[in-house]
């Protein structure tokens, strides 16, 4: 596939398709890669990141107070979540890296994963206008945002999983790691996350058995969320 | 002055007229005045000003690095910059606190300042968009925007006025204590600052010595400037 043609798919995950496309560019672009990368567009990607997550919040959660919404946008906007998000868009196969940096598992680093997705929500707002990259981070936020209970917030998806299998009498779900490539420092993890009960299995990945662990009871969480959806009858 | 006149007064200064004033009155209005209050409006213009500050700083300072920008920005949108914001605003003559509030300083108190100061600029945002509240971001912030000099930014108004002076080789400003008024702890200080050579003399006010001396360098800093483009053959 040629490079245009995906970043084409990534435009359509992301649902935004760039005038200047060379925007797209400089933010999958490392400072080890080229001078034009992408550190002044996460700069300005987390500005709006930061109000993008607020407007959501404030128009979901009419009756909460200051705090608690802080404290919930502190959780959607730290690294381990960016993380998340920027695995769902498999950010790692488009994000250009210098060779040193790819040969010490760069691809696979939370924080190049991270901030990759906060220069993607800058350059969208450069591109279009604060309304479309508003748009963008509801759209990348909806299954988080979807299953943000109040009470849950800044509780990670490990514990959100198992209280809410607990709350349906479920038995916890089980993790095994399934597979670690790579050399030390370098590694990456892949786990599966299975609730027997459910019938439901996934495998997450990451940077430390702690984050690929994350990374696949979010996806559980997501199948949950989308079995609920697709048998409305079997819900409540 | 009736209240609606005054709030005029205020839309004015804002350089934004509201739809729903309602919404500027939430803005205003303390907890202890209403159930009605600012928090939550304070909690999305926090957002907005971070995002707007961004923009602003992203297009003004085209070379100038992530982590720097990040620092100046840190600089623009602490307490003691928006309680400078909000004097320039008079925002104390708007303010709604409770009884109690009142009695124990509150409209002096720098925390109720810079959160009404956010408060305002998540209500002009609901009102009327990201643009709009962008706008007034611009706006409020244009002396201070003018006046960073990159390596200067951080630095408060005291140290930067100072270093202005050494570089035109005159002296260094006199700040006297003209006013306290008050109980303890709940005192309001008024400073003078005088520049002998250039015929200045401002007034700052603060709930603290310091507050206060800040605020009077920061307004002999716009007069500084104001000087500047009225006489621009007197410039450099």
């Amino acid at each position: 596939m040629s490079k245009a043609t995906r970043l084409t798919v990534l435009e359509q995950q992301l649902g935004h398709t760039f005038s200047d496309a060379q925007l797209l560019r400089q933010a999958l672009t490392h400072r080890s890669y080229a001078a034009n990368h992408y550190e002044r567009l996460e700069f300005l990607g987390d500005g709006v990141l930061n109000c993008g997550i607020a407007r959501c919040l404030y128009d979901q959660f009419t009756h909460i107070k200051e705090g608690e919404l802080s404290r919930i946008r502190a959780h959607l906007v730290k690294q381990d979540t960016l993380v998340l998000i920027a695995q769902d868009l498999n950010v790692s196969n488009y994000v250009l890296l210098g060779e040193g940096e790819l040969k010490s598992g760069g691809l696979n680093r939370p924080s190049i994963l991270a901030d990759v997705v906060e220069a993607m929500i800058g350059a969208i707002f450069l591109d279009a206008g604060f309304d479309a990259a508003q748009a963008v981070v509801a759209q990348l936020y909806a299954p988080l945002l979807k299953t943000i209970d109040p009470s849950n917030a800044g509780k990670d998806a490990k514990t959100q999983l198992q209280e809410r299998l607990q709350g349906q009498k479920l038995p916890v779900p089980k993790y095994t790691i399934i597979d670690i490539q790579g050399a030390a420092h370098e590694q990456l993890f892949t786990v599966s996350c299975i609730i027997d009960a459910l019938h439901i299995k996934t495998q997450g990945e990451g940077s430390t058995r702690r984050l690929a662990e994350q990374h696949a009871a979010h996806l559980a969480m997501t199948l949950l969320d989308n079995a609920g959806k697709q048998h409305p009858s079997k819900r409540g």
